[in-house]
C-alpha cells in the first residue's frame, strides 16, 4: 500500500482522500444499491476527494479489485458499502470475522464453508471507522441508523475482513468500515414486505459517513483503534 | 350527504373530487405521516380537484368531522391515510370492520373494548377502492406497496368503517378506501429498526392512488361493489 | 344442520358436543400441525364430546366436508384449526370475511382471485366463540395465544367464512370460530428462524380453547352474538 | 485453572466433564430460561459428568464465578446458556467479541459503552464447540437451531469472551461455546407476539449439545480450533 497520503497530510495536505466500493448485483436480483449508490456519489464532498470502485460479488477477486485500489489510491478513508436485504436501516458494521461460510454460491459460483479468509489471521478485526459518531449524525438527518455486529459470513464480511488486515498490516493508520443499506424500494416488490430505503437515502447517507470521519481525522483523532 | 357530485358528473363535469384525510399525532410520538403528507398534496392532479382534512386521533370525534367533509364536499373519492408504524410498505385495506377494540387509549383518553362502531351495522365493508390496480400502478412506480386485509381495531379502522359506512347510505357511489403508510424515516430513532418511507414517497403513493381511481371513474366504471 | 343438539341439551343433555377440523398438508410441505393435533384429542373431555374431522385443502371440498359434519353431528362447538406459518402464537380469529385471493394454488390446483365465497353473502361475519376468555385462560396455561383480526384469504378464511355462514342460517346458535397455529418444531427446518409450536402445547391449546366455550355455554351463556 | 481433566483423561478416564451454566433474570423479567433449564439437568448423561453454576447477570462477577467454577472443576466442556428473547431458534454462538456495550444497565447497575472485556485481549474468540455438528443434531432431533454470528454485546457475550480468554490461555485445549435460548411460552404474555420455546424443549438441546460435543471429545477429535 503506497503510504503516500496520510504522511503528505501530516505535512499540510489539505484535502483527504476517500475510496468508497459497492457490489455488483448477486443471486437472481438484477440490482444493487450499493454499486448504484457509489456511482452517484460526487467527486469533491467538502475536503474530500472521492474514488469509488465497482467490486464483483465473488469472493477471491473482490479482494484483489479492493487491494489494488488501496495501493493505488493511497486513501485516508476506505468505506465499503453491500446490500443487506430484509434490514431497515443503514447499518454501520462494528466487526469483521475471519470466515468464510456463504449460504449461496458467489457469482463465479464458488461457495466457501467454514472456510478461513486469512489463514491464521486474527478472528476479527473491529472497524477503525468512527461508527458511533456516524450513527448520531445519520439520524440527526433524519437518516434510519444504527450499529450491526454482525456483516455475515458471505462476500461482504469476506470484503471487510480483507479489507481490515490490509488496514492491520499498512504503515499508516486508515479509517476503513463497512456499511450495510436496505433494498431499494424499486427491488420490494420481488420481496413482498421487506423494508427498503430510497436511493437518495442511501447517497445522503454515505455522505454523511464520509463527512464525519473526514471531521475527525481534520480534527487529528484519526482512526479509531 | 349532498349527492351533487356523481350527478353533475354524469352530465358532463370534467372534474372529480376528491377527498383525502389525515390524523394528528397519537401515543406519545409527535409526528404523524399522514398529516404531514395530505398537506403537500397539490389541489388540482390532473382531471382531481383536491381537498383534504385533519382527523383528530378520537374514536367518536373523528367520524363527526369526517362525515361532515363528506357531506359538504360532495366527493367522488374519499381517501383516508393513516399510520402502521412496523409496516414496510403502502397498504391499501380491504376490509372495514364493525369493532373498537383499542390496545391504547385514544387522544381523548377514551379506549373502547369490544364494541360496535354502528350498533346492528353490517360485520365488515369492504373498499370501493380499486385496490389491485392501485397496488399495480405504486409497484410500477418503484413504491413499496401490498393489500392489507386488516386495518386493525383502533381509531383508523373505526374510520375506515364509519366511512364505508356513509358510502353504503349514500344515494349515489363513491370510491373510498383506506391507505396505511409506515413511519417516517425521523420517527424511527424512537423505534429502532423498524422500516420506513419518505415523505416524498407517501406523497407520491397517494396521487398514485387517487389517479388510478380517477381514471377508472373517467372510464365509466366507478366504485369497486 | 339437524338441530337436535341444543334443543336436547336445553331438556337436560349433559353432554356437549363439539367438532373440531384440521387440515391436510398443502404447498410442498409433508406435515400439517392442524390435522396432526386433532388425532391426538381425546374422545371426552370434561362435559364434552369431541368428533373430529379432517380437512382437504382445497377450497370447495373443504366447505362440502364441513357442512355435511356439521349437519351429521349437530355440535353445539365448532373449531376449525389450520396452520398459519410465521405466527408464533395461537391465534383465536376474530372475523371472516367474504373473499377468496389465493396466493398459491390449493391441493386441487384451483386459485381464484377476488371471488366472493358466498355471492350475496355479508362481507364478514364475527367468530361466536369467546375468544378473549380463551386467550385468558391460554396464556394462565402458560401458552402463548392472542386475537388475530385476519384470517387470511386462502382456504383457512374461506372454511371459517362458511362455517360461520352455516352458523348464521341455522335454526339455533353455535359457538364457532378459528384456530391458527404455528409450524411445529420439525418442520422449522425447511423455515429457518420461523417461530414454532409444540404439538403437545397446540393439543393442550385446543383443549382449553373448547373447555372455556363449554363452560360458557353450561353457565347458559350460549355463543357471542 | 487445573489441568487435571483432559490430562487424566488422556491416561484413561472414561468420563467426560461438563460445566454448564444459566444466567439469573435480567431486566423487569423474573424468569430467565437458562438458568431453569439447567436446573432440570441430569448429574450424568451417557459419559459425561454434570455440573451447573448460576452466574449473575453482572458484568464483572459473572466473569468472576465463571472462572472460578472453570478452575475447580476442570471440566472437558463449558456451555454457557443464556436467553435472547425474540429469536425463534436454539442458536448456537459462532464468535465472541471484545467488547461490552449495554443497551441497558446490568443487575447491578453497571452500564459499560463500548468498553473492551480484556485490554490487549484479541478483538474475538471462535467458539471451540462442533457447533454445525450440533445444529444438524438438533434438527434431526426436531428441535429449531442454527448459527447465530453475533451474541450481542451485553452480558451474554462478555461471558462468552471470558470463557473463550480462558480457554485460549488455559494448558490444555477446551471444548467451549455459548447457546442463546428463545423466551418460554410463559415469558409471551409480557412480549406479544414473541416466538417462544418450552423448557422441555431447550432442556433436550442443551443434553443434545454436550452430547454432541463428548461424542466429538471421545473420538479424539477434541475442540475446534
Amino acid at each position: 500500500m503506497a503510504g503516500a497520503s496520510m504522511a503528505t497530510r501530516k505535512y499540510g495536505r489539505a484535502r483527504i482522500r476517500a475510496l468508497v466500493t459497492g457490489f455488483e448485483p448477486f443471486g437472481d436480483d438484477p440490482r444493487n444499491p450499493s454499486v448504484d449508490a457509489i456511482r452517484r456519489l460526487p467527486r469533491r464532498l467538502g475536503t474530500l476527494d472521492l474514488a469509488v470502485r465497482e467490486l464483483p460479488t465473488v469472493f477471491d477477486r473482490s479482494r484483489d479489485l479492493l487491494a489494488r485500489a488501496v495501493a493505488d489510491l493511497a486513501p485516508d478513508i476506505v468505506l465499503c458499502v453491500g446490500l443487506a436485504g430484509g434490514r431497515a436501516e443503514l447499518s454501520l458494521e462494528r466487526v469483521a470475522v475471519n470466515i468464510d461460510d456463504a449460504p449461496i454460491p458467489d457469482n463465479a459460483g464458488f461457495r466457501p464453508i467454514d472456510r478461513a479468509i486469512v489463514t491464521g489471521g486474527p478472528a476479527a478485526y473491529f472497524t477503525t471507522l468512527p461508527i458511533k459518531a456516524a450513527v448520531a449524525a445519520l439520524r440527526a438527518a433524519e437518516l434510519p441508523a444504527s450499529i450491526s455486529n454482525s456483516a455475515g459470513t458471505y462476500v461482504c464480511n469476506h470484503v471487510f475482513y480483507e479489507l481490515m488486515h490490509l488496514v492491520a498490516i499498512a504503515e499508516h493508520s486508515l479509517c476503513a468500515g463497512f456499511l450495510h443499506v436496505p433494498y431499494l424500494p424499486s427491488q420490494v416488490s420481488r420481496h413482498p414486505g421487506a423494508p427498503s430505503m430510497t436511493l437518495e437515502e442511501i447517497v445522503r447517507g454515505i455522505q454523511i459517513v464520509l463527512s464525519v470521519t473526514a471531521a475527525r481525522i481534520a480534527a487529528g483523532e484519526g482512526a479509531i483503534s
